[in-house]
């Protein structure tokens, strides 16, 4: 598949520089077709008995393989959960922490991680976004170290495994805007949550966890999936894998759309997506500055000389989709592997004509 | 619109007996248009910018409007959770029991409300499904009822408003067999859960979640949608309302189909479907033991002379859907408003000749 046979998967690029994947990724026609051609399914043949089941337990199954395949890990270490907030809302409420407890995580966290910390209880210890920041917080009181891996902010992206390395602590990892987007390792990190409606162009919400060690988090919010038996009082024996994690119900429409979308990775996905985003920092920095440090993302944050949302708004217009970052000062523009020079040229032309 | 106008909406009954609400309702060809719509409209317009997001806080709202309609609620009460195994676990976790805490429940709950309900780590005392026997099990220790209105089990439907009024204690309700089933009157419960898939047609999972008091249980799993504003620390000022318990993100297919779903409720939906299960259970009654109490739900639960499972596998073959009850020894009929004398008879002939 050439690049301009990938980008042509994506009706949206038609007519727009559609550079906001990191909010969510452009939808590929496959990936419609199988959302449409089961929800057809469910209305024409129901949603029960056995053949449905089968196929909503196999469907889960290669969703599950395709992430796996995503983090380069064994299946057994994956759960699926619709988004990343579910994903470390799960680790959070499973590690039990309390008052007494510290965990450290940084002042450029999407709320997704920082609320659910918040909610823990537990004493939250903001630093700077910067691997020595977080390492020079650590005291004999820290749980926890809980951080994106790329910043959904400034896109620059954090040495993961120094922070684990150095720490020896639990690390609880947001890939929102990693997963899909560069090529991730995630070597001894804990835990590790993927969304699948952003770099991975899934339905929204989609997404999954990567568990390290399944019996290291109490299971507080079972379902079904999660139980391997169970008695009439609810006493539950956990799947002995990630699933126990497992966030609950998926429809098979948005199981099939996944699955779809999870099995679209062009073998020069991250080159490509890796280069766009270079260009687009080169064209746009004799106008802008660019805050996204070199070769960090498929991000490309900026401050525009005048007010971040009067920005999007007349690049909205003109066809340029990209986001601005509230209370930041900043608009982002999110590069994938269907980008092309033309998007980028649509963009810079929006920024110096705006 | 008649009784046979409001059936030729759904398509999988111009050939099967369809006969398991109880688990998934049939899709009614509005639904699934809404959704193949809006999906498209994702496709080719793709999904961010000022108005997908005011498309989605608008159909949200639309949809926390119908699900108020449906249990005669105000719709600040109302939480949009995708499941009744959601909104048990939002509520369970949220009033932070511990293992000094005792917990009533029944014999026959579903394990979307049993497995949340042992995580608490509260002593679950477990009693017959029965208003006297849950009565009469209340301590000084006790500091929650969680029971369904409707035992997704035998049927049976627990006159929930005794329980409360009885007790004057917390009462958490599991309304998956109840809403859109048959009338829902709230009354004084503290938490009642709402399935949108079954009963009321909707995507699954869909659903929601009803709160009398919105700050009784504390917000452990915040989602964006949770709050009102927050810091970089994650601290939060969760909504005044019962949106502070929004279980995250819906796409906007789900949203438009379960919108054009709760929006299709004839008036004599009620009747008619209690008269169709008045109707099962008496042709059903020569031939098996039927379980299910006289007017207590749509639900017709009956034990079989041989293997359920069997029985299952056979009805489905002459397209007559119903599921059994594992380790019950039961099999379960589901009659809604669009059942209709026809698929009874299917039914009655394929238990005879089986």
């Amino acid at each position: 598949m050439t690049y301009e046979e990938g980008r042509r998967q994506f009706p949206v690029l038609e007519h727009a520089a559609y550079l906001n994947a990191g909010t969510n990724g452009p939808l590929a026609q496959a990936t419609v077709d199988a959302i449409v051609a089961e929800v057809q399914r469910n209305l024409h043949e129901g949603r029960s008995g056995r053949a449905f089941v089968e196929r909503m337990l196999e469907l889960r199954d290669v969703a599950r393989r395709s992430f796996a395949e995503v983090l380069a890990v064994e299946p057994e270490h994956v759960a699926l959960v619709d988004s990343t907030t579910r994903g470390c809302a799960t680790v959070l409420a499973g590690l039990g922490l309390s008052g007494d407890d510290e965990v450290i995580t940084t002042d450029q966290e999407h709320f997704g991680l920082s609320g659910p910390l918040f909610a823990t209880g537990a004493r939250v210890v903001i630093v700077e976004a910067d691997e020595d920041a977080i390492l020079a917080a650590i005291t004999s009181r820290t749980r926890l170290i809980a951080t994106s891996h790329i910043l959904w902010t400034t896109g620059r992206r954090l040495d993961i495994h120094r922070l684990k390395r150095a720490s020896g602590l639990p690390v609880l990892i947001d890939g929102a805007q990693s997963a899909g987007a560069v090529a991730v390792d995630v070597g001894e990190i804990d835990w590790y949550t993927v969304s699948a409606q952003k770099w991975l162009c899934g339905p929204d919400p989609s997404g999954a966890l990567y568990v390290r060690d399944p019996e290291r988090v109490r299971v507080t919010t079972p379902t079904f999936f999660a139980q391997e038996s169970h008695e009439p009082t609810g006493e539950f024996v956990p799947k002995a894998t990630a699933a126990r994690l497992d966030g609950g119900w998926v429809g098979l429409p948005a199981l099939a759309g996944l699955v779809a979308a999870l099995g679209n990775r062009p073998p020069w996905r991250y080159e490509r997506s890796a280069e766009m985003a270079a260009r687009c920092a080169e064209l746009l920095a004799p106008h802008v500055e660019v805050v996204t440090p070199p070769a960090s993302s498929t991000l490309v944050s900026f401050r525009p000389p005048g007010e971040p949302s009067e920005l999007v708004a007349s690049l909205h217009a003109r066809g340029v989709v990209v986001r601005e970052l509230p209370g930041r000062n900043l608009v982002r523009a999110s590069c994938g592997w269907w980008t092309n020079e033309d998007d980028l040229e649509r963009l810079v032309a929006g920024v110096v004509g705006a």
